[in-house]
């Protein structure tokens, strides 16, 4: 009772595909289906069940991550954005995400969606009469964001913004929607952490009586607002944009110790998608124009066991069709395992070059030593029997270790 | 030859009146030519001479110093803004201010109008064809003022942008407009000095070949920068808006004492209008609803002094056809005189109740005690002859003088 | 196993009573004796059961809460500090706060004392030999707490400071220390937080063999180390000094919802002693002279609402024989298990006049109404069966309740 | 008469040498007087006058630049620092350092020291008493270097303090001393700026009746009180330690840019020494252990005229014993006397590559482009009569100039 129930709405830290990664702002119809025909074939069975579409799916020209500013967008008389048609055929004639969310849904999968904090700049400069009776310039807000020009914030003290979030979660209910991800809200880089807009998209949320799982973006959201994040929220980013680099990676391990305490049933610190194989298709972001993970694999695994040990959200990023050797690391069923049962987890110290996590289960305790500097470490494996968890293999009691650089090595114990 | 012409435009410190602290957002040139008219028939003679039009000229509706969020505004076809033609009948038929401004000139007065950093949000929403043949979406920046949702910035690194200012400051130096204070550009609140349309201001006004005085705003603009508004800008405020109270007035103490190295000929840090007299007419900013300056006699004379010193501009705030007893007090020549002559002023000392100035002029010496606690003062007049400036009273050597509380004694020596 | 230890020491938040708020500086042996006489015959039983001598016990000098600058201290061969024996007689001999430390264990009670980071100022002047034979001036770091001149921080990188931290805690283990609050420490004002030497002292501690419970002071503590602080103390401060004004009492609640989530077993957040009853009896701090709380009752239940719904340490300010009708309050048996069986606790909802907490236990739920605000306010009992619980007053369903101005209504459903 | 006197002491720029950059903090008596007569002979023609000693002449075992945390110093009885005689061997007897500056008075040159802000740390321990009859422990302030241990800060609300400085200013007076460069003071890390010790330094200063020039380090300095620095200083370092390398100098520009206004006669802004020729002899600092600079030819030049344009301080910092090819850029009568008789010098403009100055003389107008980027730039010669004045050449009107890397090219026009 005391609990929030939408909490109850991700028991689990969610797992899935988002478009972002390979397709920018950009992607179609066809490719949404091709990545959850996959995911519903070859991932499924071990967790994985959200296909989500990321920014931009209103704006017709979309056509890589690289915005166009002040473009014309896909919208209804309510001020509402809705998919950009030529992008997403079955959209048409007023069907929205409708059909695509079915056919999700019929792959026994969710279906999620992007948006963006407030209302659209089109909606202001056409003023249009918003759910309610409302107009579109009384209860927008002065403030943009300064990555994206499509939208002015909601004034959340006038009667009719809180009208136009819930007619906008009635809208994506309606369709089917299972997941939200809402962007320029979690640090809005100009304004900080907007919380009167999650506020109101949780109390949106709630009245559609659609068990919609609302993730914020982009981070690094601020601890200091920790306790409010977990009464709102169900993810949250926890850095800015996350890419296949190293000093990337490397950067996460003092921001996933810092948000571990805060990791419960239904509240994921989300350190954002996993930038593996077939990634920037038609993105251009992460520094390169390379089309695949620039990540090793002993990065793969280190990346993937931290994320495991902070039991965080896992979104593919790669096109999936063109997965490859990264399948056998992202199906491990051990690690999986690890990262559903385990209740507690920690850094329990930290060096310039080796990081040591430790944490629990009911019947296990794990430990992972992760070489975050540039020389081969050798660790000792422990006095009682224990096994390396990402290959299987027993480990002889106080045997040598060696952490490959970059690399992790994850030792289970009974 | 090394020096910037446009210091010239403005030798000494401009003098005028500026309509925001009477009328906000909303004079109409009815009033415009009102105090145009006083200022010609009692100011002129003791250097007043700029009238300036202040925000929202270009917004029918404008009615009190609240904006109206996302109004529409007076645009010609290139996207400038231009005068309400229901507040300025004269500027029917495309003739924009220069009816106005020949008013003024024809006052022996000169003309001045405020306008907002960029391009207008509704030339954006239209994608207008600006000069040069751009479009309005490609020259603007996704960047706006935090507190007037008018406009987007520009980014100067397209090539529209500068044509867009060029052809904005040739069309108001068409008018025959003298001052341009712009505003959202000194201290933009959520993104600092924009210092690229700042160079861009400098280069359009003197592309115009009229010597268009400039003046940013607001403030507090960061004396990092005072080098770079020195080469291209003649005012630039040094606090967000003045207002008369004493906590403001106290608190510009320190401010004008960091400035005073940065004033020389044609470069004049602005420490805001002078709220006197009838001030918030229309306006209803301030704290408070009283349509007279609550500054009394010595805080006026404080600070009148203290901008003396620092030989700022001198704009008037009040409606100037209700003027009263302040009259007295801006038309006294013997500071008037001062603050013309002195080449160089200084803060000697400052304690929490007592702050003392000094100035040199080819003639004399000046020393100013500010009272700025709350209990009388005395201090020493000198041993030299001298005489107390506002008053004219000559001084007996050593005499025992009374600072009055929040007021000031202002001293000349040989 | 992967459980730290030391978090078993403190199963719940400690609760007692610690010589500050009273005593300042200056406390003596008869001061703390009476204190834990009181403590052992009418509060034990309650659960509290820490007698704290805060700061300053090896000082001679020491007379209110205002520091001696440079004064010299009573210090071992070691450059440890030992108690000054005109005020702590049953130190002499070298006893330091053994006897002390027996009397309060014979009472069936639990002994603390207060440090500061590092080593005395005066070990450094005259270069003491140190544990393990390295020199004063070697193991110091030229690093100081600004608000008292008696040490110099440690440089952990140097051989000899866990070994001179290792000394102090088995002095003071020795001497029978169950508590041990460290200061200038969590929040240093100059340089954040001193991580390194936390955890030299958890280290240290834990060497002694002694389950030491330990506290870390002053606040605000950075909850972006709230992780780490977990891993290595009992406690620590999240503000700075708190005194009985409502305007600090006030700000205590936006820092209480933020640290909620840090709550666990062993880990307690604390938001600082209890000022009531006969506190500043020579402590000179808060503000006034007033040598009893200026809470009124309203207030003083709110704090110790808020305090137990955060499940915060209890340590109790006034000197405890002069205890009045506040021992009601602070022996509320329905309050005080409330505040032991919640395992989950939060801000609900925060307005400018009214915070509403909730928590759940195993049997029930519990629902705080706080009026921040300067008006009394009327909220609604549940529909279902439920009690008031600091009156222990059964409710009628939905019946109106008064909260008072600064006041709380604390209510229990089944 | 308004004018401050001690602005006269130093009416151009003061020349000179400082030990800083060849000995760190071991220079001895020996090296100091090699170095005065190598500056009277070959030197003195060309403006340079001041021998200072930097820091710790105090410290007996001073032997590089680094410090002894907690060493012992030479100190007298009331508390002041004297020159270590194992070091200074004339200082012997009491003399302090009146042998020596009057060695170096001898050559027609004048003698300048480096302090630390406040008073000894062992002054303190020993709690000597101190000008006046006061107690160090008294006069003290409880904070500190965070850079070297050696002292604490003086507390100028005490009355003793005044009196130690006065004191300190008089000893140093008595020796013969012409220039003091005080430490710690105008940007001291931890505190900001120390506004009341430099207003005590002044005072002190001008009771002596000596023309000590006042410089204060380290930088960088606060240009909010830049006012307050012209008022207090003869020289205020802009940046922290400036070492030979291309990083340091490249980010001189926009520090010289924005103090270019607050230069005039008796007040320097300060770029720091000119780390030329055969500095670090046992100086470890600046990232490297040439013995010589790693400046190049076109590097020294840039440095040399930027230094000129801003009418900087020039101090030598190598060995000048040992002084090569870097003799005729410090000597070239044509920059120097660009520098002597500029009145007004700016950044004229910037970008990524090319940076332009100007400046103007009675009789001359001058141009600086800066190359700053890693290609060759060509710039062209004025249309009127000009000449390259570092080398002198006439420059054909319009002729295409090669700026070199890292190098400048600087016009000088009738």
């Amino acid at each position: 009772m005391t609990e929030k129930e939408f909490r109850t709405w991700a028991p689990s830290a969610p797992m899935g595909w988002n478009s972002w990664d390979c397709f920018g702002a950009s992607v179609t119809e066809g490719e949404v289906k091709a990545n959850a025909d996959y995911l519903a074939k070859h991932l499924k069975q071990f967790g994985y069940q959200y296909v989500v579409v990321d920014i931009q799916w209103y704006e017709p020209q979309a056509n890589s991550s690289v915005y166009h500013q002040f473009a014309d967008l896909a919208m209804d008389d309510q001020g509402r954005l809705i998919p950009a048609t030529n992008r997403f055929p079955s959209a048409a004639e007023g069907h929205g995400f409708g059909p695509l969310a079915q056919y999700v849904h019929d792959l026994g999968l969710k279906f999620g969606i992007h948006i963006m904090r407030g209302i659209p700049r089109q909606a202001v400069a056409q003023n249009v009469t918003t759910a309610g009776g409302y107009s579109a310039r009384d209860i927008a807000a002065n403030n943009i964001c300064p990555w994206n020009s499509d939208m002015y914030g909601l004034d959340m003290s006038t009667p009719g913004a809180q009208a136009y979030y819930d007619s906008l979660m009635a809208l994506y209910a309606s369709w089917g929607v299972d997941f939200i991800k809402c962007d320029d809200i979690a640090d809005s880089k100009l304004y900080g952490m907007h919380r009167s807009e999650i506020a109101a998209l949780r109390s949106a949320i709630d009245k559609t009586g659609r068990p919609i799982v609302l993730s914020l973006s982009p981070g690094p959201a601020d601890i200091n607002y920790g306790a409010f994040l977990q009464e709102h929220a169900n993810m949250w980013r926890l850095t800015d944009d996350f890419w296949d680099t190293w000093r990337q990676l490397k950067g996460m391990f003092p921001v996933a110790a810092k948000w571990a305490p805060m990791v419960r049933a239904g509240n994921w610190p989300d350190p954002d998608m996993l930038p593996l194989g077939a990634i920037r298709q038609r993105s251009v972001d992460g520094g390169t124009k390379l089309p695949h993970t620039r990540f090793t694999v002993p990065e793969q695994k280190t990346m993937l066991t931290l994320w495991s040990l902070l039991r965080a959200p896992f979104f593919l990023g790669g096109d999936l069709p063109q997965t490859g050797d990264e399948l056998a690391l992202i199906t491990n069923q051990a690690v999986l395992g690890m990262r559903q049962d385990i209740t507690e987890a920690h850094e329990e110290a930290a060096t310039d070059t080796l990081v040591t996590w430790q944490a629990q289960s009911a019947a296990h305790h794990y430990t992972a030593y992760f070489n975050i500097g540039e020389d081969e470490i050798t660790v000792q494996a422990p006095a009682a029997p224990a096994s390396e968890l990402w290959d299987g293999t027993a480990l002889t009691p106080d045997q040598p270790l060696t952490v490959p650089v970059h690399g992790v090595v994850l030792i289970e114990q009974q």
